[in-house]
């Protein structure tokens, strides 16, 4: 390999990740809707190519355990497998179709990506399935539509069999089977995912985990649960306060999405910020690969540096490695007591001074500091009557505090308040210790997204960036689209340095689309670059 | 591959697993020693293989990204690579003899495992060197002798040559040469390492990271830490310090130990009870891989959800994989309140029942709950005459809480003392406030390790068990043991279930060491089996 070849090699790999960091696909928390644009279909094909890449690596490793020796079919689970004979733009025109394939045109088979060629399922494949999963084979197409469709109604497949597997062992017969037999497959959890991931593009099997919803432990000494991989996020949160401990994530489409689709699309929440990243919190995983063996990573270890930590592989990983079917996951204690305050600051500068403010007075009470702009304040009022609780402000921010000690809480609470107000960090506020009030301060956060819903048609971005710069870009968007657009907002997770960028318009526009998208890409690769260049 | 493959394989598997359970071999964070003895590399050897396995994997992974196309000579950091021509047997009975060694002696060659075909070093190489690393080429015996023995002194390798790089670009050429010249090359950081994998076997060419010890940047508003892989962790420390930060871990080996040998290695240590593992907290790493590409990982978002996180898979392979020469980690604030206390409770479920009302009464506070037993007291009192600051019981905890608040802290510390005592969880104890007496009951727990050195030769055993399990190991020794022993001691992180298990001798023994083996890891083995079944 000669010199050159390494510096564009370099220089592929950076763009990639340029391309990859703005496309971020894990499940929104709060907002419960993500980007389902073009960006990320050009950026998976890429990422599959990789995916496949690693699947044979991983089939190496595999070999070593003497788990995996022969190939792979398992399709991923979202919607790029076929796009791996189409170029980047090829995958970018198709996704445009398929998103334009939104209000129930179908695909247009010019544009969309070519069908790979896996096999159709046949009456054989059939009986099998239903020898295996009895009553639990369903072919209804009345049954397998909410299957076929992901959430946001963006993307449809063409399923005609979804299966419902309860224990690992059917899951690794299904996939042995349909791998020896060159059966595409598509897992699904809770079908929450806002991407198109979650559904098959043509006639995949789906391979719904939404039955293995059992809990199989919880250790109350140490704190660690562990569960099939179909337990839903809302459902474990329930078990868990009965027992005095909490859930280290918590997203807005708790009440569907399931833990094995929060761990293998890497979700982040609203408590991030306090308990970390899915690899710091889950201990352990248990998996099926595509041929249908099984790779137990299940350990409930808080430190376990018994080999490479493999199970990391597939935090993210989106499926495309293989299914989760179990989860360790270790929890934080429940806390006593719960207070959210609604701030007003007149600069994001002060809101970031706010936010360090915050950090130093709250200490390790702070479990939540999100923000949103006075556009997603119009929305709210605009669209969903909820009136602004304190005065306008350009800037408005939401902090939850959650502590062991009501009175110590309050206190810390009412000290950072007393200096942000003399200071002049933020210029109105209000508190809430009560269920209700928290509640109601909190939907001020999580119902932009819906608010946007009624706004019109809306380009939404997950970008994460470091957070001296995040809404740096809404206001370069602001001023690059001028009038073109109807509302360009901003809002997210200042504490993880996530922003949400959602531009809307009275209805899909390629013109607005065409002059967002290479900005926003052109922009966050430079400010990284730029980042870079000054350490 | 049949059904009975599988099986096997299965069972192969999950023998290893259960073997790699017992010899974890990260640093010892507050103790600075751990395992030395033979099963650690029986299971190298296993951990080799997979390691080689997954060089090949990651070769497939780089491919892709088209950094590295070259077959990769890169000898893993530890001691084990020439044992991959033994069988297990060998590998223990030539480790038995290298630990034989450790007084001075000469390695028995019908023992030591075969050194591999690697190239010797010529003068052609030393002018290689030379040229790229003017004045950092070391190869004068004396000089290199320190890298050449590990801090224990219980293994020794000969290496003629230490190269001191600066810079990434410099590691990536000294691989890159090494690796088309076929020269064996053993990483090294600050080897603090207690498990021998720090130093050479035979000649192979030391890389030290001492001189890569640039802090690169520091956000002070996200808090996040990118630096050279060289730093010394307790100089990061320092530094982070006069900035109002901490690192996320804190090991007895701060004063030498780099941060990339702790990343390398996974290391825990004191504070991984609060700010959780590394998987967690590194954010990004820098790698230059066995054929000297480099890999740029060096992300410094929370949240990086752009393909697989490779970087992952660095953490804790102990340098088999490439080496770390960038590390960024997020930092978290420096407490403004620190109080230690040290309790004496009268049975291991007294001090389980302790934790747990100590974590609820605690809570977010809470940012160690270490152990030790009346043994590792007597020993103290006998050896470094360190007198017991509260009255005799059968185990000791020392517990530190960590807030923002000195009042709210000293309240909570004294409202969950009161409850402990009223409960009668704990027999006796006493409190620090101030530095001084902070570090008194903290060097109960910490020289534990130096009092056990002066007991005899000590067999040394890190083990990570599910809380509830780990002081009956240290029970059924006992009294396995009889009076074989000297000394049965336990001790460690009661928090994330990591157990220092030593027995002691008055000289080395070979039939007390055939005693203590295979009993221990057939007693983690069949705990883990037990567990799995109740679940």
């Amino acid at each position: 390999m000669t010199r050159d070849k390494i510096t564009r090699s370099f220089q592929l790999h950076y763009k990639i990740k340029m391309l990859l960091k703005i496309s971020n696909s894990s499940c929104c928390p709060t907002c419960f809707l993500q980007l389902v644009l073009p960006p990320v279909s050009t950026v998976m094909a890429g990422l599959l190519k990789r995916a496949l890449r690693l699947r044979t690596a991983l089939r190496c490793l595999c070999d070593y355990n003497m788990l995996s020796r022969s190939t792979a079919t398992l399709s991923p689970v979202d919607f790029h497998s076929p796009f791996l004979t189409c170029s980047s733009e090829q995958v970018l025109a198709s996704t445009r179709k398929l998103h334009a394939g939104a209000d129930g045109s179908k695909v247009s088979p010019s544009a969309a990506p070519e069908r790979l060629p896996f096999c159709r399922v046949t009456e054989e494949d059939l009986a099998f399935f239903r020898k295996i999963l009895a009553g639990r084979t369903i072919v209804d197409p009345d049954l397998v539509e909410p299957s076929n469709v992901d959430w946001l109604k963006s993307v449809r497949g063409s399923s005609e069999v979804l299966l419902r597997p309860q224990t690992t062992e059917e899951v690794s017969q299904i996939l042995s089977y349909c791998n020896s037999r060159n059966l595409a497959v598509n897992p699904q959890g809770g079908n929450t995912g806002l991407v198109g991931g979650s559904v098959p593009v043509y006639d995949e099997i789906i391979l719904s985990t939404s039955l293995m919803n059992k809990i199989l432990n919880f250790d109350s000494i140490s704190g660690v649960l562990t569960c099939q991989a179909g337990c839903v996020l809302e459902n474990l949160s329930f078990y868990l306060e009965e027992r005095d401990y909490i859930m280290p994530l918590d997203l807005g489409a708790k009440g569907s999405c399931q833990i094995g689709g929060n761990v293998a699309t890497n979700a982040g929440g609203l408590r991030l910020l306090r308990y970390g990243s899915l690899h710091g919190t889950v201990l352990g995983l248990e998996l099926v690969l595509a041929d249908g063996q099984v790779l137990d990573c299940l350990s409930t270890l808080r430190k376990d540096n018994t080999g490479y930590d493999l199970k990391q592989l597939f935090i993210g990983s989106e499926g495309t490695l293989g299914v989760i079917t179990a989860v360790s996951i270790l929890c934080p204690r429940k806390p006593k007591s719960v207070n959210v305050v609604f701030l007003g600051c007149e600069t994001f500068e002060q809101l970031l001074k706010t936010f360090q403010l915050c950090k130093s007075m709250l200490g390790e009470i702070l479990s939540a500091f999100e923000f949103l702009d006075s556009e997603c304040m119009r929305l709210l009022n605009t669209h969903l009557k909820l009136p602004n609780p304190i005065s306008d402000c350009p800037f408005y921010i939401v902090i939850e505090t959650s502590g062991s000690d009501p009175t110590h809480d309050a206190q810390k609470l009412h000290n950072f308040l007393e200096e942000a107000m003399t200071s002049s960090l933020v210029s109105d506020g209000t508190v809430a210790t009560e269920e209700a009030k928290i509640k109601a301060l909190w939907s001020l956060r999580e119902r932009v997204t819906e608010a946007l819903t009624h706004d019109g048609f809306t380009y939404k971005y997950d970008i994460s960036l470091p957070v001296e710069r995040i809404y740096q870009l809404v206001t370069d968007m602001r001023k690059h689209l001028g009038n073109r657009a109807k509302s360009v907002v901003g809002y997210g997770h200042v504490g993880d340095g996530n922003l949400h960028l959602n531009v809307t318009s009275p209805s899909k526009d390629p013109a607005l689309l065409a002059a967002i998208e290479p900005f926003s890409m052109d922009w966050a690769s430079s400010t990284r670059t730029r980042l870079y260049q000054t350490t």
